[in-house]
């Protein structure tokens, strides 16, 4: 058997995640049909990030074990081939035999798209959250500064959820404001502005990152001072950090191994 | 009566394009239909452009006249609550009565996106053609620039068009190489790097975008040197330049007015 590291982009909007569900399209789902008709056998992946409905992908990373003889650049093609437009396998490598994707991660960086636009791009709209209003983005930029390090992120997870630890590292967390403009650079003017949030670390709870994002935008509309943040790092409540932000302007954009 | 000029933002994947077909979406059709519930009357709008279906637009520009006794802010509001977020109404500014979107424009602006990454991004597949090959970006930004300038452009309107004249002014024509990475500016990544061809103009022939970036293309694919394109203004026929490329890579970017 051969161990394979799979990188993948996918558009998550007409998904129900990563995992496999009872019903709709899952990006587990769809890899491990196509994977199980190359191998005449039927194949698990292991995914890196559990992308819950409507996040997207630009670097997810599965792992897989199969028997298949092709070289990579062969099952890669035959890969893209067989998945819809949505989802894409960006590379496709020989792992170590005890390679697993989620397992073996040291960090992941996702990303959070805003957009503070009169009018929502309609090229963008299914990828940011649209907040039509003034941000104090230098408030904002403050507060997201405070987040790196180790501490206590129990306000920061949604309800509900039994985990043993709630302390996690963050080894970045930055907003940074995008510039497309219509004739600009970026993508050609698709987008127009864009705040974009990073935040890379060794592990994250559940709804993590959107309760974060929801906290930075109370902070850029004044609800709160940047301290605030800081002080729910010292043992908050779900309660008092900012409402859940929308799946849809999360990314899972990369994922490093040791 | 009063004279408008409305600046709208459309994605043309699901349209039949600019104007009003006995079937499908067109946004025209669309517009007129929000417009007449508002003036309570049947309304006719002018667009500057008649896109082609498949054919996007970040800033087109259109002309109606209504008796509507409204501030522009709560049309423009009003209008984008009855538009699908497909179509979105960017501006709506009081123009002067003998305005027309068309017969008043001084000049156009449009992009064109393409796409050499060996896989495509799901995020922008339906604004860019993909072209996983490697093309000499340099011959193609020499022959974009020779187009700059008064010449018979024939040789780049599609067959069986009747024009009284094919001499229109170019006055701009560049290939950019947009650079947006994962972790890079722009988009946040969404789009990876793009090729942007940008051309303005007085006036253009039926294709003569899509036919140039056909032409520009095969010249970055070796099968013409740029020179080709310059013999071509003076006096070519249609089947001596490239092929119309995909309506989908082409974008109405902005239409400038006296």
């Amino acid at each position: 058997m051969r161990t394979f590291k799979l990188t993948l982009a996918y558009d998550g909007s007409g998904l129900v995640g990563w995992q496999r569900q009872p019903e709709g399209t899952s990006v587990q789902g769809v890899l491990e049909a196509a994977l199980s008709r190359l191998e005449g056998a039927p194949v698990t992946v292991q995914g890196a990030g559990r992308t819950d409905a409507g996040v997207h992908a630009l670097g997810q990373v599965a792992s897989v074990r199969m028997a298949s003889p092709h070289p990579t650049g062969t099952l890669h093609r035959a890969l893209n081939a067989q998945l819809p437009g949505t989802i894409r396998v960006l590379a496709v490598d020989d792992a170590p035999p005890d390679f697993h994707a989620r397992f073996s991660a040291r960090s992941k960086t996702y990303r959070y798209l805003l957009s503070t636009a009169a009018v929502a791009s309609p090229f963008v709209r299914s990828y940011v959250w649209h907040l039509p209003e003034r941000l104090d983005v230098e408030a904002m930029q403050q507060a997201a500064a405070a987040l790196v390090g180790t501490y206590d992120f129990a306000a920061f997870q949604s309800t509900g959820s039994v985990v043993g630890s709630t302390v996690r590292t963050v080894e970045r967390s930055d907003l940074v404001v995008h510039d497309d403009t219509a004739m600009g650079r970026g993508t050609g003017g698709l987008s127009g502005p864009l705040l974009a949030y990073d935040i890379a670390g060794t592990g994250f709870l559940r709804h993590m990152v959107r309760a974060i994002v929801g906290t930075l935008v109370d902070v850029g509309r004044g609800r709160w001072p940047p301290a605030h943040v800081v002080a729910l790092l010292g043992g908050g409540t779900r309660g008092q950090a900012g409402a859940t932000a929308p799946a849809h302007g999360l990314f899972l954009v990369r994922v490093d191994y040791h």
